[in-house]
């Protein structure tokens, strides 16, 4: 991990980020259109300050009741994510729980490898993904993505994605599973088609959402969450976030 | 170059743009840093709506002027403007003409090579960098930039930077020296400092700046050109496009 960046960078975790991805892609998790991805991710966390919006822990909170409630949630991993959360994936899905499957954009059976040992040595145990039998077909989908897990992604009920294409979120949505996604592109189609979107950076949103469930099971019981599910409108809530980014943006605005 | 990108889908450009500059990683072209840079950019060309605008056009017409008035114009170059433009970049320094420069932020001396082999192929001479002698130091710069060529950036008084740091940009301005940058963000230091800067995409500015130089030799005259660039106002250039982007935001609004 680079570590001659000044921590009174303006932008030290950005940077620092930056660098923890690079290094995923040294380790072989990342593929090299991982790491483009992320620039995209960085640009829009720019535009929206770098930081968690009261609209996120709104998509947070439902997001967790969501997975708490789930017959049979489902944590889809790429190489960015494993990257970054690694940690956290593995807390997140031994609180809830739920499976977690590996499924890359990019497959390659190194790869997969590789993001399964890095879960395993956080802790993870059983992570499915195209190394495991029982593979099944998303239907309507062309990439590598379509190949799942029969009792991973396949039967899941709730599946909650990071850095995702709109094409599978699509589909996901049209087998009648309900998406959550984290997506910082509030005008993505993977944003726009999810039921439930955090527009956060997942640094942020990951250690937060283990807060969450760790505050709900202690306090609140399954009507409360129920509450929290049918209040939540992620059509009102994007707006609201992609709102938050054109002020942020007008606020820098250079005069003319 | 990655032909599995079906030719009608809705991003096939940009997409096909991203797997050229994975193609130029592989190659050794282009950095790891520079793959989470071109991301960055992707998100901005996004929001631009991936088209020129005329703000653009009316900087790229300013720009040629400028380059062909100037008395020493320099192309400087990096690993992800080779990778995307090396033609264009030929093109357009023998038309002016103007010596080209591989200048690196992550410098190294593998990376410049292949740099350099890969714009010979494509039918440069002469290129300047590191690997020529007579190289000087650019005051008040403490990255890898700072070593530039005596023929080449060190003694111009018109240079054009794609992709550029903002370091650079403000030392080369205070050495007196006009800047002409590309640079998506118009929010960035670089944009801000330059004495021009075309806020669009490298792959759609350059072969216009290639059909603007070639219109103004055959159809214009010296006092034509210095008008043009008399009149182009930077500071309010760079509002407009900016409100450009704001607009396309705006536009893509999702309804509460």
């Amino acid at each position: 991990m680079r570590t001659d960046i000044p921590v009174n960078h303006p932008r030290f975790i950005s940077l620092q980020t930056r660098a923890q991805l690079v290094e995923g892609f040294q380790n072989g998790l990342v593929s090299s259109e991982g790491l483009i991805a992320h620039g995209r991710g960085e640009a829009f966390d720019y535009l929206l300050g770098e930081e968690t919006s009261d609209y996120s822990v709104s998509a947070i909170e439902a997001a967790c009741c969501c997975l708490l409630a789930a017959n049979h949630p489902v944590i889809s991993v790429n190489g960015n994510f494993a990257a970054l959360c690694s940690t956290e994936i593995v807390r997140l899905s031994n609180l809830i729980p739920a499976r977690i499957e590996i499924n890359l954009f990019h497959r390659s059976a190194e790869r997969e490898h590789l993001i399964n040992q890095e879960l395993e040595r956080k802790g993870a145990k059983n992570c499915l993904g195209s190394f495991s039998s029982k593979s099944n077909i998303i239907p309507g989908l062309s990439s590598n993505r379509r190949i799942v897990h029969s009792d991973g992604i396949y039967n899941a009920d709730v599946i909650m994605v990071s850095l995702e294409d709109g094409d599978r979120t699509q589909a996901l949505v049209e087998m009648g599973k309900k998406v959550i996604a984290l997506d910082l592109n509030p005008i993505s189609r993977t944003a726009q088609t999810a039921n439930i979107t955090i527009v956060d950076n997942v640094i942020r949103a990951m250690p937060m959402m283990i807060r969450t469930i760790n505050m709900i099971k202690l306090e609140k019981n399954s009507e409360y969450m129920q509450g929290i599910i049918c209040r939540f409108d992620n059509k009102r809530n994007l707006a609201n976030s992609f709102k938050l980014m054109l002020l942020g943006l007008e606020r820098q605005s250079i005069p003319e």
